[in-house]
């Protein structure tokens, strides 16, 4: 079962996507032919039976990448995704001689190709099966909490071993509608992806942190990388006598591109929405889990900022620009959902909803069900501090490393599919490449800042929000200064802060852990009890949910069939369609945000300074007039990236953008600042992604890059210009 | 001689406006019959010639308002005009009891007017007589710099006495082109004006500072005032006798506004532009003189935010907005004009100018005044440094008391004629005024600091930019500690810091404050002839523009004439006629202004926190969309402010906007900030005009604070809700 982490924790309930609009939705293919008539009305020139085929054109050319979506666009086995999406293929071959991510790079030929990371992954999805029915056998609504939990948990890995036996697949099933039905998913792996060509990041991180989910934008967020397989033609690791893949399918690639108020569609990967959630949770979104975590997150960076040491401040600069990336996201989404009134548009579909259960045969169950929903989110709402400082100081990198020391020696005595999830065989070497690495993003006196400030804050909880364990340490400590004296012993008594020792540890038997005197060990083992009773909160959370969701998302649907409304699912991690028309949008009064932006604007921002400093050569070429056959007549000018209202979210980034015929024009790579609150509601007038431009893609590879056998490799004549 | 202060030390040259466009430009009313043809093409529906009529419609309805225009509305004296020009009047009649400013005015009837301070003056412009040949008679070119200087100054003064021989005028004689033509402007002065409705500077002033020059804007800029003359209908000092004044014409108000794409015009008095300057001298103000400036009133601000004193630092929080002010303004400027590229344009225009005078038989002898002016330029350049250093220096509030008494002591004894320019009788009372205020905005130790700052950074200037004078009191003091001490032995030998002794000298003679043993009056005498050589300084350079500038000025409207491209002269606070079209612009790649904002748009801004602190009232009429008759069907919403193309600068505020029947549908307040260069170069596609709509001037007048006579003595149907 493929479940991102943090939907163990929360609680999601199934509500009508209220103000449908043709162009919100991340549809499942097999939906596509229910919504010919809008598709058609949009642009759309393929028959929508084309799209609901995985295996054949477009949908067999679109291909899974890590957290990100990709394409294949040769024969040949060469792959399009965005520069943010292959950054690490690109940071793993760079070296302070030969840094690629600053000066680009582009193979002459295969030979000349670099392998990735050996972790980095292409997913071809093959199949979906239904397996609603052997995941949900014997489950009747007697099952609930964590024993619900566990017996999905229990068939789930049993379909997917079972599928898995196939070497060279992954299998994975997908949750739709909070649990109405489960999907198992085969997708071919390959294990040899090599980088190709990728522009200097002036170019492919132009605008960089500044610009992110920013209009206008100037970014040329793609690169190039090809699958390789073995000889047979079957995934293999990567090896010198590998040869490229050959997908069935590859997408066109359009060098007209696009116009404002053409029909764009995104086939893609999505990862996660919430559209289908109770306005009770958007106003504890709003009201306090984002201004909670804001409150918090400005707290560490200050903190941090504030840290005298400049080598110990360098280390976090990642979590800074994480946690500057959350405050920027959780405050655009306060602002978003305020602007949109989204508890209250939402509460108008509960009642809208209720209305229509009053009427309907099942309408007294399916309430009182929405009420023990409430309770769940009451409950969970009274120790929702207690949780979120206990989850924060769980997540400092040495509590991380003694919990996971600890918790994998527990579970390996185990047989691996009764294993916890994330504490199986498959996730050792994770656990042990974190382990290793932790010194590159720690440093123990930051730290102990840190776990103050979450200690502090915790000391002030009523009774009803203590856990005993971390009482008993605490030993009545409660002013910064106590908590930073314990915290700092703590640190200074472990031998877990050298990493030599900590790898000691990770091979360890539970019993030596549980012998030994190491102060945070100790300490660990101390608090285990409280981690194991989270843990079984948050099952029983998601068994329950398992249990009433989808009988809700049923309700909903078929309430909205009786208005003739197909739903979506939300978006897990599977493979979607969505579309749309490329369009600006007005982002306040008396402004309108044009659908394109130009070479000619991406000089005007250059400044000379990072993310603003585009190479000499490209401006040498822009000041020229250089275009090539890649300018659009209306804008006289090379397109660079440009907005459409087609529904996307993370995960889409590198999915292609293809025009009615399925060609490629584009790649998504983000959504507009107002688009932040779109997880829980889209709105049709300001909902934006932004797309990279193939013919500014065409443009840099051909006038700037020389990548012309590339383009050839594509089908089309090199060197345009 | 209507000359602003800052004129005098700043060289002009001619030069042509080169990218000539159809809305560029400040016309003199008599020039507009030369361009019936773009001004009929534009869509204007008046005849030409009815525009250059000054006591006919429209121009006989505008009038002259302290540093803005106004305009006559009814037949009874009603003038309208923007709220920040009429903000003198509002807060003169404002206590903390009953504070206009916060919560508006409405007279309801003719008795309730409030007078506005005694020498708020509204002058209504009668004639405008050539009196070149009088003004330069007998100068020939021999006579050079300060003697032409003072040649012109005694006859303007001459023509102006002679004019000024009726009672209820105010004549003055106005530079036109540099110097190549100088005009008699005769106009009635009404010195009783009385404020009649303003409403809420949450209204007239929504946005503040922080919305100046900004676009999208929201701001209800317009405030009502009466002309009132005594009971035989000629001008005269405030009386409970007095009566409205009827006016030849008033505008007619018309409520349906216009559209994007109409013609627009302004008629009123911009204060200064510097169109025709050579190129040269836009390098030095982006190269020096505003870097320069941003860096020295950065410095004031920090020095005086970093003042530990609260009391203190309040009282510069006028001077503060002001530096800030034009720190924004100078570094609009510098991007605008690197943007435009501004100094090539000016250079290529130069050579362009420069061919046609090799083709033309006075040529070279233009030439040689070109390179003439150019000395004079290199020669100002040599001691600018300590120019700008001794001018901000003499400007400190102390100094420029004790410069202030000694000079008019000095001047007293001359006949009022010959007194120098801002010494004259009439400038006695403003003299006083100054020297009762200065401590509402003075304290001494903050002027210590600053006069630190300035002469720290005057030692370290070489021996060619010495002061003798000043060196002298410095007596090898260099370092701030040692220049502080001094200063503040100054401040603390000196009586001018009381507000009575001020006064006292003021009036005392030139004998007894030479005789005084107050050290900063000692330090004064000592370094007057410092500053009366700055004066002959700046009137030879003044007397030499005026001597160069005119031929040059001529040379280039021939030559303009020879491509039929007629020549507006720079702005010089004489009446003139702008127009152009309503209509938005791209600030930015991949984004548009849009011409109009909405009421909606204004709700959208409110904070609740001053200066975005819309009323409740108003918020509830929003809300409730109460349009009354005021929306416009094609933003279906009431039009709030509007952009328009047409060309206006500092002076134009007030300034009624006329459709092309001449009807006022607006108010000009503001130019967008891209406009911020505009008074060395206009760029037809970003610099825009900012004017609030009259349909919003109605709508808040009828539903908001029920000013329904006031519509009804516009001739409007009241209550058009």
């Amino acid at each position: 079962m493929r479940v991102l982490p943090g939907l163990l924790l929360s609680l999601s309930l199934v509500l009508p996507a209220m103000h449908g609009h043709a162009d919100e939705g991340m549809w499942q293919p097999a939906q596509l032919p229910d919504l010919e008539v809008q598709l058609k009305a949009r642009g759309l020139d393929l028959e929508p039976e084309d799209l609901a085929r995985l295996t054949e054109y477009p949908l067999g050319a679109i291909v899974g990448f890590g957290f990100c979506t990709a394409s294949f666009v040769s024969p040949d086995g060469l792959v399009v995704t965005n520069h943010h999406c292959a950054y690490g293929a690109i940071q793993y071959n760079s070296t302070p001689e030969r840094n690629l991510l600053a000066d680009g790079f582009l193979a002459a030929t295969h030979k000349d190709e670099l392998p990735a990371e050996p972790t980095m992954r292409i997913f071809v999805t093959e199949s979906i099966e239904d397996v609603t029915a052997r995941i949900t056998e014997g489950l009747d609504d007697s099952v609930t909490g964590t024993a619900r939990h566990q017996a999905i948990d229990r068939a789930s890995k049993a379909v997917v071993a079972e599928c898995e036996a196939t070497p060279g697949y992954r299998c994975d099933v997908y949750v739709f509608h909070q649990g109405l039905s489960f999907q198992l998913v085969r997708q071919l792996e390959v294990r040899d992806v090599r980088l190709v060509y990728a522009p200097a990041s002036a170019i492919g991180k132009f605008g960089g942190d500044i610009d992110n989910w920013m209009w206008p934008r100037h970014t040329g967020d793609f690169s190039f990388l090809r699958a390789y397989v073995g000889p047979d033609g079957k995934p293999a690791a990567y090896s010198e006598d590998n040869v490229p893949y050959k997908p069935r399918h590859h997408l066109k690639v359009q060098p007209e591109g696009v116009s404002a108020g053409d029909f764009v569609m995104v086939t893609g990967y999505p990862g996660r929405t919430n559209r289908y959630r109770l306005s009770e949770e958007v106003r504890d979104a709003i009201e306090w889990q984002y201004p909670t975590t804001i409150e918090l997150y400005q707290r560490y960076v200050d903190i941090v900022e504030g840290h005298p040491d400049a080598e110990a401040r360098l280390k976090y600069a990642g979590n800074i620009a994480s946690w500057n990336n959350t405050l920027k996201n959780f405050g655009g989404q306060i602002e978003g959902l305020r602007r949109a009134d989204a508890v209250a548009v939402k509460a108008r579909g509960e009642e809208e909803l209720e209305r229509w259960l009053d009427r309907n045969r099942d309408g007294e169950r399916l309430k009182a069900g929405v009420a023990r929903l409430r309770e769940e989110l009451a409950k969970a709402r009274g120790t929702r501090e207690r949780d979120l400082l206990f989850r924060q100081f769980s997540g400092l990198a040495m509590l991380r490393a003694g919990y996971s020391i600890e918790r994998l020696a527990m579970e390996r005595g185990k047989p691996d599919a009764e294993r916890e999830y994330g504490f199986q065989q498959r996730d050792e070497a994770r656990l042990e490449g974190f382990l290793r690495t932790i010194d590159r993003r720690f440093d123990p006196a930051v730290e102990v800042k840190l776990g103050t400030e979450l200690l502090v804050r915790y000391a002030r909880l009523p009774a009803d929000q203590r856990i005993a364990e971390l009482d008993a340490w605490l030993d009545g400590a409660s002013t910064a200064e106590a908590i930073s004296a314990r915290l700092t012993a703590l640190y200074a008594g472990s031998s877990l802060t050298d990493p030599a020792r900590r790898l000691e540890w990770f091979a360890a038997d539970l019993d030596a852990i549980k012998a030994s005197d190491d102060a945070l060990l100790r300490f660990v083992d101390a608090l285990m009890p409280a981690w194991l009773r989270a843990e079984e909160q948050d099952k029983q959370a998601s068994g329950n949910a398992f249990l009433y969701r989808p009988q809700y998302m049923q309700a909903m649907i078929d309430y909205n069939r009786s208005r003739n409304r197909p739903i979506y699912p939300d978006a897990n991690n599977s493979l979607r369609v969505s579309y749309g028309t490329v369009t600006g949008y007005s982002p306040r009064d008396g402004m309108q945000y044009l659908p394109f932006t130009t070479l000619e604007g991406l000089a005007a921002k250059h400044t000379g300074e990072d993310p603003f400093d585009a190479t000499q050569r490209q401006l040498d070429e822009i000041a020229a007039r250089r275009h090539g056959s890649y300018a659009d007549p209306a804008l006289g000018s090379v397109p660079v990236n440009f907005l459409a209202d087609l529904d996307i979210t993370g995960g889409n980034s590198g999915s292609p953008t293809l025009n009615g015929k399925g060609e490629l024009i584009g790649l998504a790579f983000d959504g507009n600042i107002e688009s932040v609150s779109a997880s829980w509601l889209f709105e049709p007038a300001i909902t934006r992604s932004i797309h990279v431009d193939v013919r500014y893609m065409l443009w840099v590879m051909d006038v700037v890059d020389g990548a012309h056998h590339l383009l050839r490799e594509m089908g089309l004549s090199a060197a345009r210009r």
